[in-house]
């Protein structure tokens, strides 16, 4: 692929990316010049993408396109952030034009969902690597953190956990998954939708949030360890999709509700005095919003039953399905 | 490599780097929370450099690690812009430690020089690549664009050009360079100096600019292009340094200083009122400061030795040199 055919690619991206007041210059200098709001912090994430590691090589490139941003506008929901401008870092073996279409179709659709606009890019040749960087704004003390579980809080999830987790083991032949469920898990692995909108209402009202992008269990983890904290979770309250429980036994359901990854929902936790109104904003949510569990001043992370049996977490991934 | 080293090298990377009082929140979180300062743009770039395309897979890893922040700092410098944060992407096929401790102290030391924090960091298996997306602030009023040349404004370079694509074109065995000369080459394309300073003292008086990474004659026609103008060049004025004078006759020094690529030199163009104060202010600086020709009304870019007789550049790269 020469060079030329490089720079029509970017031209082809800065032809298809909405317009934005706050964008003084786009793609197509040395740099890209952004107005950031005043009395706003600037979020920045990003997230790498590679073929045969976090995608199969044979993916649909639409499902590609949406993923690889959607990974990266789940991290800005988890810190409350609302979405602005992305750059795209793109390493292609070839100039594939019915992969680049695909991938358009879907990184476009939903940057324009969420009101982002491609400000950059890169395209190289080789193996097949999608880098995103992502930019919001959220004023500094509403930012949501890892860092701000205190004992009492509750632990809220949004959506359902392990079903992505569950479409990959079946892709790699673990576990079998009825044709009836197939469409919805398969979906839920490759268009993840980022809760931009719940990351917003809980904005001075969650005390820390995360994704969950490696599972429920690691994830909680990460809040754990920064607050110093730990916390007991209700095995039975885990928020599982119909689909998950038709393909899965109660015990086995719970293993990849807890070590699934690729969920992207928010976990976060909520002191007493705000549960009311979280609860009355989760109402209104388009998806479901469950508490799962509580934050405890021991570290570690014990689970139970509801009848109070404990239950013991004693595998990681999908051991449980073999 | 199991995921738990990759934790590692990004803790490492997160307690390399200088710390900045504009980053509420650095590596670690869902995000990077930064301030962007009132009244200023936000100015990002980004640059991939891929092992076997931009650098030799066996490249001093200290100088990999300079040369993949100079040259996104190096963008910064081209608006104008006075850089603060960093991002890296950094997919390595094994976690070698050597390596990483060498690309460390070529990235780090580089940053701390300029006061860049890095801030996020994502580190994946796979064939060495480095991308980097650097940050940096300039009011917007005041930054340097490539639409701005006027006929009649002055061209002028920082440095001297051709000398990283001599050293390249000898590592490729297409010219023999004495080696008394090839420790000054090889340091020119394997540890460029982004010309910061050259581009904040540059913010208002240059009418374009950019920097020069695909050669000089490529990067002015991207000038020229933006701003709808052409230029005339004069082939003796061209900044070429002793070790490109003595390794390649007249011609062919030349066709290297409009042709050679990862200069990393600034090129802008400056109208006739504003010319004796930047002739002032590079009378200071720590590099040359040349000027090479005119910006013009029609179309296209020329070039004429002093007597006034047409230099024809007939090449591009280095089939000269063969």
């Amino acid at each position: 692929m020469a060079i030329s055919e490089f720079a029509l690619i970017q031209r082809y991206f800065a032809e298809r990316t909405l317009q934005r007041p706050d964008v003084a210059l786009g793609i197509g200098d040395d740099c890209a010049l952004l107005r950031v709001p005043v009395d706003q912090a600037l979020a920045v994430t990003l997230d790498t993408l590679t073929a045969g590691v976090h995608f199969f090589p044979d993916a649909d490139p639409e499902g590609v396109g949406h993923k690889s941003l959607a990974v990266n506008l789940s991290d800005l929901a988890a810190v409350g952030a609302e979405p602005a401008w992305a750059t795209l870092t793109l390493a292609l073996p070839e100039a594939d034009e019915v992969w680049l279409a695909g991938f358009c179709r879907g990184f476009f659709t939903l940057a324009a969902r969420f009101g982002v606009q491609l400000v950059g890019g890169d395209t190289t040749r080789g193996p097949l690597t999608i880098s995103i960087q992502a930019h919001g704004f959220v004023p500094e003390r509403l930012a949501l953190r890892r860092d701000g579980a205190r004992p009492g809080d509750i632990i809220g999830v949004t959506g359902a956990v392990g079903d992505a987790g569950l479409a990959l083991a079946a892709a790699y032949g673990r576990v079998t998954i009825p044709a009836v469920h197939r469409p919805y898990l398969q979906d839920r692995l490759e268009r993840p939708e980022p809760r931009i909108r719940q990351g917003l209402e809980l904005r001075g009202l969650a005390s820390a949030a995360i994704d969950i992008s490696d599972g429920l269990a690691q994830d909680l983890g990460h809040i754990l360890e920064r607050s110093g904290a730990g916390a007991r979770l209700s095995a039975d309250r885990l928020p599982c999709s119909a689909a998950l429980a038709a393909c899965l036994d109660r015990e086995a359901a719970v293993t990849a509700a807890l070590t699934g990854g690729d969920d992207y929902e928010l976990l976060f936790t909520v002191p007493d005095q705000r549960l009311a109104q979280v609860r009355r904003l989760a109402a209104d949510w388009d998806c479901r919003y469950t508490e799962i569990g509580v934050i405890e001043p021991v570290p570690g992370l014990r689970y139970q039953w509801e009848d109070g049996t404990p239950y013991r977490l004693t595998g990681h991934g999908y051991d449980h399905f073999a």
